[in-house]
């Protein structure tokens, strides 16, 4: 363990996520190293395939820090995929070329359930290898982000085996079998849990679990199938990181803006958001008051807002930091606070210079909206 | 025009609709008459294609009338695609095997848009025949409802010209060119509107705007580009039907249930909700106090309850109908109303079986709620 990362240049991520005033909104964008970048598609050549690129903490780190040298992002998000604890599970991930992952055994009956452990997290390595190898290379340029799918996101892939639209295995099994899907959910919360404590203990700063398929649950499903799993994972985490800063925990349910009353009370920093909510009203549920508790937002335009011509993007981007309203700046105490964000990954088809058009209308019009 | 259609057996829908007590819950469901039936797969099979069987009077009829064979559900849905009015704009309707709806002509720039016109309702003269054979056919065993997709989510088929994950092109051409998705929506209003008059006038008892895709829009661009058009339907619609009964008007977005409080003002009167939805949340918001204003509410189970075992299935459906509460049951008043649905179409893997133990648990559990 090494407490020797260089200090912080742009803290203003952190800040926002602790709901700290800040002179400008800062803003990282969900899959920011990706395949609309000609320099990340150059480095995944050479990896060979996705897996290759994950597990190799040189490529890694030099995917994950492309975004930054081309946009002023004021957040660097770890390079890894979400299923990769199933994949330390045993289940046996790929990715076929265009076909999204795959499970080589699918978990869709009591045995295969009785089998599910918490994973030796040396089985990880070289992701908490690769975090230690970004936060060196970033060098204090900005704070970099730990992730981990929630239990229930997992839970979707491993009995899928694979994506789906309709998640008719999943639901099977979590109407038919309860029992079975609450061992499950239990297995991967533990084991989402150490493996986002390991990615603390090599250096992420802040870390988000993506709920990624929380939102096609059924109300009173959400809640007990994916929330409280989420709530087991934040009660195991760490709260400080290798340097005994605080570690902002992110937690982003695509589609899950109709439960924000559900959500207001689970203990973490951040609440994500995709573009189907409104900020503002967001903002009143769990936001908090200057000086109360609360929660920081982050989100949520519309990533196919980036096809359209750049003063497009700029008024699409002013909509959304105006649907958040002012930022507090009182410096003294906490309150609400907003990081802005994509609601969904971007899109690979995005244009990067549209990415441009947008990072910097976030930064200039967030300072004029704190000088109103 | 015949007014010549047997008396109501079964008005129990209707009345729920219209917010008027009843002694039970009201069911029906989305796509009823579909693949999980085996005689609708022989008729299907007969029939060539699915235009040919939608296409053809006769066969619309025969496959409407099949889950009523089975089922005691209190509605009939005229058996159609929400995708005949583009195809009557001439945009070339095909059903590829396996694959989805496609268009041949895709609606992507200005001289496309410019082309674009209300279709002669003589072009969809198909569909109306059906609707008065199926309302004929059905004898006054329940109520016949006619639909159409809503403006938004014709036009996302028209841009994408087939179905799509990510509706890239359909919100590229909104965000770029709000003028042209603009032009789009307000031919798709008034298309769908001459469409579901045509249908009340060929003796539909009620009708369903489906806005299958609005939850896929942003905060702001909903409200613009799909509610807006769905109200400019909504004005314009016929009140009463051909035997001068009021005729309900359902408006049902997948998605939508994080927007109620827009939807509220909406002039119809039942609102259909997906599962993510609570009902009883959504009572308080839109359902309205017994002898005041309000609107039904319609849903909202997950069709994947479906695939459980029939105990399963019977305490999810008490689930739903216990969180919608017991509706008003003052005969001389108006009141909150529900109407048993699933959250969206049935799946095609769905044991037929199953269904019977859903619909029996609806009808009895929903009179035993009414005796508490």
């Amino acid at each position: 363990m090494t407490t020797s990362f260089a200090p912080l240049a742009n803290d203003t991520f952190l800040r926002a996520c602790m709901r700290q005033a800040t002179d400008y909104t800062p803003l990282w964008l969900m899959r920011q190293a990706g395949r609309y970048l000609p320099e990340y598609k150059a480095t995944r050549a050479k990896a060979g395939s996705f897996m290759g690129l994950a597990t190799n903490v040189d490529y890694a780190t030099e995917v994950t820090l492309q975004p930054l040298d081309r946009f002023p992002l004021d957040a660097a998000i770890l390079f890894s995929d979400i299923l990769t604890v199933p994949d330390a599970m045993g289940l046996g991930l790929s990715f076929a070329e265009g076909e999204g992952p795959r499970f080589a055994k699918a978990v869709r009956d009591e045995a295969a359930v009785a089998q599910l452990a918490v994973p030796d997290m040396d089985r990880l390595r070289y992701v908490f290898d690769a975090v230690t190898s970004i936060r060196r290379a970033l060098n204090g340029r900005v704070p970099l982000i730990g992730f981990s799918g929630s239990p229930w996101t997992l839970a979707c892939y491993m009995v899928e085996g694979r994506g789906s639209d309709d998640y008719r295995l999943v639901k099977s099994l979590m109407y038919a079998r309860p029992d079975l899907m609450h061992r499950i959910l239990a297995v991967n919360a533990d084991a989402v849990a150490a493996y986002l404590n390991a990615q603390i203990a090599a250096g992420a700063q802040a870390v988000m679990i993506f709920d990624s398929w929380g939102g096609v649950l059924a109300d009173g499903c959400f809640q007990e199938f994916s929330l409280e799993y989420t709530r087991r994972v934040l009660a195991q985490l760490k709260r400080s990181g290798v340097d005994g800063q605080p570690v902002p925990r992110i937690v982003f349910t695509k589609g899950g803006g109709i439960w924000l009353e559900d959500m207001k009370n689970l203990d973490c920093e951040v609440l994500g958001l995709d573009w189907t909510a409104n900020l503002g009203q967001a903002r009143a549920i769990v936001g908090g008051a200057v000086g109360g508790p609360g929660k920081a937002l982050q989100g949520n335009i519309d990533p196919n807002v980036l096809f359209a011509p750049p003063e497009a993007i700029a008024a699409q981007v002013r909509a959304v930091l105006d649907s958040f309203g002012k930022p507090h700046t009182d410096e003294s105490t906490t309150g609400p606070t907003h990081v802005f964000n994509l609601g969904h990954g971007i899109s690979q088809h995005t244009p990067p210079e549209h990415v441009a058009a947008l990072v910097e209308t976030v930064h200039g019009y967030s300072r004029s909206l704190r000088k109103r």
